[in-house]
């Protein structure tokens, strides 16, 4: 249960089987850093290549093909004093009749700045309607994480899949575990793209997009075959599908659900046909990225009163 | 400012431009009741055809195309002891390799006992491993309910478009204040499909459905033209996009909360890009009809933050 | 087995069960005439409203809700000397980011001389590279046409579904041997829109609209119930699904022909998979309205090689 | 212009920046081979991994990035006596009601007596009612074909996207030319994945799979840069769009060939409109794999006679 502390020194704009920055064990906690989607450090400085650099990869000794990662999302909390957004909606999100209302791209980024001590992200002298102090509580959490996929394959960081990737949820923070499917021996955990606040579905194309400080703790569950990114917080379990469009998104995250109740809960067909037609709930993790990511919850409240009986 | 009780004796299977029930003004209430998906009044008896038999429509005074038809949702309450849900997962929500692993149709219906008192919908016995007595709180809605299309249009109560109907959004509870856009003379609102409970997404095609007490109140906002449904609650004010597929339904509804936004707020659209995208909430209301609904919302507080500057 | 020349009077913007213009028999015949999509006649006269006023509808008699209407297209040619077109490509065809780029709508309408002797459509002087005497074949067809739909519902011109309506298919010509499913006693054939020419996807919004002469003959199969619209011309049968997106459109298409030919064909699902597999053709009917329409085709001659072993 | 004759001895699945197994240069013409999707050669012999071994890459000297990769398939023709394909449709091409009715996954595979002196391939005993002796004229075609993606993706052979890849598009025979994007110096381009015919869509997830004899000539066009796969045969133009769902697939194929109009053909966005709209064509490439493909194509003669003026 060792903790490492790990400072990058390169990135990667792919998650892929590329070789490993450190070797850690299953219990061992990662303390390091995560710069932001274009590649600037704590300083502000571009040190890494865009879309989305990532720290990594970290192999997980004991991690195979078809074991599940599991990473605790430990902290995750802005280091520095600035972040960047877009001002403008995506045109994938908006009817097709208003795309040309959108406001020209040379309008398109504006800054923030981060109190970190008070937790609040407020709009610099941006002209617009919002007001000179607009201002909002932070909420910090990871874009970009997962493993390295299956086949060889490197995956841009741009996109999501099973192995989770840019899935930009904003559900993604301090204090949620996620569940990876392991593809490859170690794993290979990447991380970053680091969001100070984000809305549901990253509909601008970005969030507050900034450099973190990251700490997370790995274990793995051996012979346990998920087919998705799981996760869960105090409150809730949930499943992510990473695909265009949101319908199949959407479908591989219910299905995703059914198998985590059936296998994991010991629910029947008719008992998860019940449960998650009167219960479930969806968050809308990103409809911008190449692929779109869906989120299935369901309350754990829920599965103890039915495990009590 | 009248109170109308108006008992109902016969229902329409589409939402068009039928005879209209009554004839009500500008903020007049009424106190009428719906019968189930199936027809089922309050008494377990069939009294009305397949699919989602409605109430009306009435005809409010004064309402022309290109109003805007306000109906507060006094209160929706179950008005007897027993719904039914069904108890499979649709074929559209999962992924294609899943649906032959569903159930079989014949286990599809499965009974609640309504405990109006206590507020709980209760499992019968449906000898699946959520026990026998698996109990949720009410939270009852109506499924589908709207106005009179344009041009004419008789459009069935199975799906939803612009002018409202089977949007099968969870949200459409008591407190809330739904609008429309008013398409014929009299805007004709129809109303129906109670549910006394229903997950996100109406994902295995019901909610539990009953039928209702319903009591609610109209305003016309004379020469407010809007695109889609829109409607707010205590917390939020939301937008309804009601269309296949999913990215469809989900530009409706953020191009029309851009422009209410725009409209009503007096955002310029960097504003709205920049507020959407860091504070924007999405509602998944139903995957199943032929329309699917998806719902954008956004917090009150933070409006209210923006107008204080 | 009666030709009835009928002269429409008034016209349609929904095909529903709206009181009949004509009765006829199974295996008369109808010589009428359509209007424009706009409502313009032989002379150019508007006497219809928009969009897409229909003919009809036609009372067949003996036509029964699960029979088959047979509807040979016996005649459709333009009976006036200039059509109307788009000049721009719809937003829903083209990359979000294009979209800003497609002309400004004022430049929408263009003027085409429609060569009824030779054959022609040519391009009035249109100011654009493509030369003041672009020309193309005519190849007329209807874009609208079907029975009325189930449970009371009318549907709009605008779009299409089970019952045919606004499919847009450059397909549907002359010696087409269509079918529809019918809903209503009669059927209540509807009929209307006529292009000169259009291409794939109808992809501008229009096809070359113009006022037509149709003659249709009428067949009914009793006891014979299909799901979607069929047809057949001398080298195919094909059937038409009509939904969003077109990955849906496709899936109605293909599991249509797939019954047909388990049912009428005689064929097993394994030789469908395989015959479907190697020989299957696709024409996208329109990518346009808000029902796409997606064409599934298969060829006659491959056919009849199975049925002679 | 030199011709190589080159003998692999390795495959990859990915289509990615792997060391290259020959240099070629602008004009030279390469003649080797392609083993099936399951890694069989000419001999039936397994030698490579699956999904979709692909032979290469080639690098071309003086290729660069925002260059134009032509290939002209010059032969595509089996180098065997047998191939094999799927005898049921896919899942994703049927209504979500019909996939329990497909066949079990057993009887998946059926093989196929290719006889290339007289172009068929007639299917081995497969008990179904097609027949003992059910024949189809080959028509080989290459499945997955491009060249290496942007910022060090190696993208499975199971998919597709803007460098090409697995496009399983029926129209890509001998006598095509191919334009890919450069994306890396010397394209890296590879190739496989034969099918001997394969129906529109490849809706049974799978050609006749065979191992193929392949000769191909490249050029290369320095300075032009292309946004999608596009092609051309000798009756059309055409371009090829490569994503989930077809809608998209439809507007990246629909723009790209709005783009090829204005660039090369000098015609104005409303010539563009004119024309698209009347005279477009569409192919269903595959809908199977993760990207679909959808293919646009413009016939040649007509923009001779335009050219012509």
């Amino acid at each position: 249960m060792a903790t490492h502390h790990f400072q990058p020194t390169h990135y990667h704009n792919t998650i892929g089987s590329h070789p490993p920055v450190l070797h850690i064990k299953d219990g061992d906690t990662v303390v390091t850093t995560a710069i932001d989607a274009r590649g600037q450090d704590m300083h502000g400085q571009v040190i890494g290549p865009r879309p989305n650099p990532m720290t990594g990869p970290f192999y997980v000794e004991g991690a195979e093909p078809d074991d599940t990662l599991v990473v605790s999302l430990d902290r995750i909390y802005p280091n520095r004093d600035q972040g960047w957004s877009s001002g403008i909606l995506a045109g994938v999100v908006v009817e097709p009749e208003y795309v040309p209302l959108l406001p020209p791209v040379e309008q398109r980024i504006v800054t923030w700045r981060i109190d970190r001590a008070a937790g609040t992200a407020t709009l610099d002298k941006a002209d617009t309607k919002l007001g000179d102090n607009f201002s909002l509580p932070l909420k910090p959490m990871l874009g970009c994480f997962g493993v390295a996929p299956a086949d060889g394959q490197a995956i841009s960081t741009a996109t999501s899949g099973e192995h989770g990737g840019n899935m930009d949820y904003r559900g993604f923070v301090e204090g949620v575990t996620a569940y990876f499917p392991v593809f490859v021996p170690g794993a290979l955990f990447h991380l970053g793209d680091g969001h100070a606040i984000q809305g549901d579905g990253e509909i601008s194309g970005t969030g507050i997009e900034i450099s973190m400080d990251v700490q997370y703790t790995v274990r793995v569950i051996k012979g346990k075959k998920i087919g998705w990114p799981r996760g869960e917080n105090a409150d809730y379990i949930f499943t992510a599908g990473n695909a265009r469009p949101l319908d199949q998104a959407t479908q591989h995250a219910t299905t995703e659900m059914a198998r985590w109740l059936e296998e994991d809960y010991g629910l029947d067909r008719i008992a998860i046909g019940i449960l998650m037609g009167k219960c479930i709930e969806y968050d809308l993790g990103n409809m911008y990225d190449p692929a779109y990511t869906m989120i299935c919850k369901l309350s754990k409240r829920i599965l103890e009163n039915i495990a009590r009986g």
